[in-house]
């Protein structure tokens, strides 16, 4: 593996072409914060199983048509080389090109939509990334989350943006107790743990799923690792908690509570068991968070994408070292002070 | 007054014991800004009374359970200590532990939704903070009102979590104007502009109300009379617009401003006329605030909390003394500049 | 016109009286981002003009009284003095006050909300300012917006608030495909490109467009220019994308982009080919993001006024020069470093 790896690194160095598509491949393994080129052509793998076994190989498309969008974009834009090399200007525009062909029929006005979407999403990166710099904290997937709320809104609008796989809008409905005899069987569960982790791109696909976890251990196996038990915890914590089975059964409470425990847990603290008990926290919070998300947008007839990953990460990752919160007291520069 | 709270200061110095107790009472005066034991006593004796009228005494256990779980949530990130014993780490926990038996039924999943919650605004205290603290404004008590919002949200999407006292979602309508005969006497409105200091922690209960301001009055009186002029202004600027009566009765336009009014009055700028006046306008701000939000969130079945009084104060606190705005010129390092 | 220039500044020079006059102008020419005298005479003489033929003219002495107030504000607040002399504390009081009487019934409670509202508008403009320079942006019109959604949905709460032309609160539905036979005709469209800029002040009058365009002109050539290509680029894409043939008529996919043309292509950047470039991309995300918006506020029943415009146009400036996100390691301090 050592020498593959040394052999690629010099192979890139000679070759802008290459390198280019090392650059787009490390910014596909970064929608699961990963930096490793063999790791984002076996997400794309996956995408592209998942795509032809829903029969919708525009998902697929839309995926490498959004990737080379938002790096080229970034590459326009004279945006930082070091960055660029880590993939760090693709995961956003991927995720755009995933979600756009899942959400909206695709023709001539959705592929330009997904186009100027892909474009702005880096737009998006750098702008959310130096506000979120000065908190100290990455801008995570926010930047797809915002882009594609944009685009599938503007879809009700718009008529020649066919709406497809969303929606209708609605009020928000208490679920009725799961009826008896709806059970959830030990395969159904086991299943739903791996689908979780397909949904990160918005994939309901077993084999993807499978796929996206030997993806990880490429690069990281607490990643791997992570990404299982966070998995786990979530169909768990949506059992405990009563949720949807059908939604269970589709992965649809795993994607964000695997982002969220891959982040805490093995990117931005290093595994402990401090930190390992923090991560799980964080992951039964992005499991009410998915709820509570998908309850605030149900009017609006949009999905939530990956906003529960994102607030709550966000909020577990600010808390920064010996803080100490502003008091109640008085403020020191306020328009009324010593007036 | 004072040997007592020298005795007291004296008594908390020996015993860890009694420092707990003592950050935690602190805690509880937090939720209206003050730092007095004394306060956070007769604020959980005005919740148990309420709670005992109410006939759920739920609220009150989780008042206990939410300002317990979160300060020792605090201990175990190991946070500021001072922050600690002032109790900064305390009043969104308790808030979240009144909300939730407020506005859920209560049963295994509600209690252990609670826990969760508690534990997680502590970490949203720590996050807010971070970010406000950066602006120079403290977080108020937006982690109370997000840590909720998350939880009675996820409540509509998961069925082991059943609706109590909120909702239905439901489309705004423009309120009817205040039919002829549904005239508010006086007494109604005296005991409206008590219950919207009550209404704080989420009751609407005279007598809480009357102990609340006797909390008050032994920490600060100017914090006491801004409460009672700001629940007075409320009730007049509620009527004054037209709103509902039977909101107005039970105190819900006044809990908001009441602590705008201690907020801007009495705890970040030092009581004078001019502080009055821009308390006075904050106040009123407040009154509209709380009707928009109301509003805005009426799609979603769930109450605003104490969002009015937080958005209205950080804008209040926000404008610095010889600030510059940005002007409408060339930005000086955009990714466009100089080329 | 320089001559006529240096006799004005130096009659303000001499008159408290006529400098205030010149701040209030310079105020409402602000909201196109312009700080000139006369181009803030010729958009009062607009919005007289469009009020006048709308046979309202509330929104002609609204806009006057939010102007003044806001102004005013600002000075008893003891504001910076140069900003003020530009006018940056009058056109989001200027913009309130066009906004209140376009979609409520004026009367005491309205006007009293409309003061209440300028006032508060020069206190968000202080509070955004000082969030958004910490960001190297600048407030544009978020202060106005913010304001005026507080004010117009606090309308839905109060009785004595009674509302006109706005809503009402909608779940959004897909957009038909426009039907044949609705088709626009070129004159349409040409009124189209000149409405949008009149919609700026919402006002959607052919005359009062090209009474904006001269006001332009008089301050910059530049600013003109975008802001007709703007308008022509919006009509453009809303019918790519398959707007609804009436708003398209009525401008109002017009307004956002035009100023966030103005914005990107001649205020905060040096016009070049390459900034155009750049701001058509933001222009053409603005057309899609007043339709996302326009969706998501639906369920709300009031409108979006210029957040499209402000959100794109943040988004747009906020990517700094040599900016390197925060990358996908481990944070430096977090809560949970080094434990």
């Amino acid at each position: 593996m050592e020498q593959l790896t040394a052999w690629w690194n010099e192979a890139v160095g000679r070759s802008y072409a290459l390198k280019l598509l090392d650059m787009h491949m490390r910014g596909a393994s970064q929608v699961m914060l990963q930096n490793n080129v063999l790791t984002g052509l076996l997400f794309i793998l996956g995408i592209f199983w998942g795509a032809a076994a829903a029969g919708n190989l525009s998902i697929a498309i839309g995926a490498i048509v959004g990737l080379v969008i938002a790096t080229l974009t970034a590459i326009l834009l004279r945006s930082d080389e070091a960055s660029l090399e880590q993939g760090l200007f693709g995961f956003n525009g991927i995720l755009v090109g995933v979600a756009v062909p899942t959400f909206l029929v695709m023709g001539p006005a959705t592929w330009f939509l997904l186009i100027i979407g892909a474009a702005f999403s880096t737009i998006a990166m750098l702008a959310i990334s130096h506000v979120t710099k000065l908190w100290g904290v990455p801008a995570l997937t926010f930047p797809f989350v915002l882009t594609t709320w944009f685009l599938v809104l503007a879809a009700y609008s718009f008529g020649h943006l066919p709406i497809g796989g969303m929606g209708p809008p609605a009020l928000p409905s208490p679920l009725a107790q799961s009826a008896p005899g709806i059970d959830l069987s030990a395969s159904v569960l086991l299943s739903a743990c791996i689908r979780g982790i397909s949904q990160v791109f918005l994939i309901n696909n077993f084999i993807t799923g499978i796929i996206f976890i030997a993806a990880l251990l490429v690069s990281s196996r607490w990643a791997a690792a992570f990404a299982v038990a966070g998995s786990v915890v979530s169909v768990i914590v949506a059992l405990v908690l009563g949720a949807n089975p059908s939604g269970i059964g589709a992965g649809l409470y795993g994607f964000s509570p695997v982002l969220t425990a891959i982040a805490l847990g093995s990117v931005f603290f290093e595994p402990s068991w401090r930190v390992a008990l923090f991560a799980l926290l964080g992951t039964i919070v992005s499991v009410i968070a998915q709820g509570a998300l998908d309850t605030a947008i149900a009017p609006l007839g949009v999905p939530t994408f990956t906003a529960a990953f994102v607030f709550v990460t966000w909020l577990f990752l600010l808390p920064k070292l010996n803080l100490k919160p502003h008091g109640h007291e008085p403020v020191s520069d306020g328009i009324m002070t010593g007036k």
